[in-house]
């Protein structure tokens, strides 16, 4: 017997969601909650434990998260009366056996949001980046455009590995505009750590006209890290959705 | 020399626009601010004090309050510096000699925001009403047309008075959804305390069933306070915008 979580979350106050000691992550929140209602041991056997699609990191919000574990479902309105206001299950379904949030998806897709204006604003400041430069939008469309396909990654994730390949396979990606917000929306079958944020970094860098959108082009060939922009900050970022075949 | 400034903020942590002793509120930051930059007095030789288009009750929010005051221009991002992160002065100009925000307004634009599901949101939880009952969209659409034109707003207002006429002209009004979220937008040359939150509250008696139609059109006549429903809470409020002729 497994279950399927739809999870959404402000990422503001968690350290990510994976368990960290004493770290305040939504991987032990919704645990202990789960627990509290189920027990400690899943219909496995073994302790009760999430398995999620997409981990995210410090600061990082999701949408629409989505976790499996080895038990029954739970009405989502009585895990949520044992949860904090910045985590919400959305809904909690009966699975197919043997479904695993993590292994089974087959495309997550992100949205970062800058917010393109000289002023912040009290409704943004923890959702999306304030970018008071002015945005060559064009230049954001073609880099998009060019994260089509798959590349070599490694130039976008910090490692310190020295041969190393890391694909990943862009289904889509584009930029698109909601008044002064701009959204990058990027669906791959995985994305590597920060990735994201350095393509958004990066990207703003082509948009400011500090970097060609040819030298963004040769960075999908797996060019060291250095070589890349700076790491956008994790509050613009959101997982948007998870797809499943 | 009057300036005309652009406000928006998070009315989550104040006790509403209005100075007052010993609370936190947005009038008293923002003059402060002001002061900090200007000196303690405005051109007119009287304490430096701002004059706003519409008072906002504790918990509402703005996203294009207007004030005025008698003093030169400041850039935004100098008084932005000197205010928390839940306001933020988004535009400081001139304005004609003698302007003045609140006199000045000939229509003032609210949105209540109700999410109508099931389960509460992580990140509507300050800016949404949640409302998990069943809603009948049409029954509010009737509801926002009745409001149209000049009507007795009694019945939406707290009062002791017995014998009161308490007259405001509508100029639009209507529902509108974006996704699970049912906005409601009302324009109108004034508003009386708590107008909006008790229109809304009504309307969502009527949409759930256990009020008519009929029985909301009557109070629009100046019907006592205790006819009409409940007090909508202050979260799922926000001044929209303020227009001048």
């Amino acid at each position: 017997m497994v279950t399927r979580l739809t999870i959404e979350y402000d990422g503001t106050d968690f350290a990510g969601w994976a368990r960290q000691p004493d770290r305040r992550t939504v991987q032990e929140e919704l645990e202990r909650a789960l627990r509290t209602v189920l027990g400690e041991t899943g219909h496995d056997g073994r302790p009760l434990t999430l398995t999620v699609a997409g981990r995210t990191d410090a600061g990082v919000h999701a949408w629409a998260q989505v976790a499996s574990y080895a038990h029954e479902a739970v009405d989502p309105l009585r895990l949520n009366g044992l949860l904090d206001g910045d985590v919400a299950v959305l809904a909690a379904e009966p699975a197919p056996e043997g479904f695993n949030a993590r292994r089974d998806a087959t495309g997550r897709t992100y949205c970062y949001r800058v917010l393109a204006r000289r002023t912040r604003s009290a409704f943004e400041r923890r959702r999306a980046y304030l970018w008071p430069t002015p945005i060559d939008r064009r230049a954001l469309e073609e880099c998009a455009s060019a994260l089509l396909g798959t590349h070599d990654f490694t130039a976008f994730t910090p490692t310190e590995t020295e041969h190393s390949y890391f694909a990943c396979t862009v289904a889509s990606a584009q930029w698109r505009a909601h008044g002064d917000v701009l959204e990058f929306w990027i669906e791959a079958d995985m994305f590597l750590r920060h990735m994201n944020r350095v393509l958004v970094g990066t990207m703003l860098d082509v948009a400011a006209g500090t970097r060609t959108l040819e030298e963004f082009v040769e960075l999908l060939d797996g060019r060291p890290r250095a070589q890349a922009g700076r790491t956008a900050p994790a509050h613009g970022l959101a997982l948007a959705r998870v797809s499943y075949a």
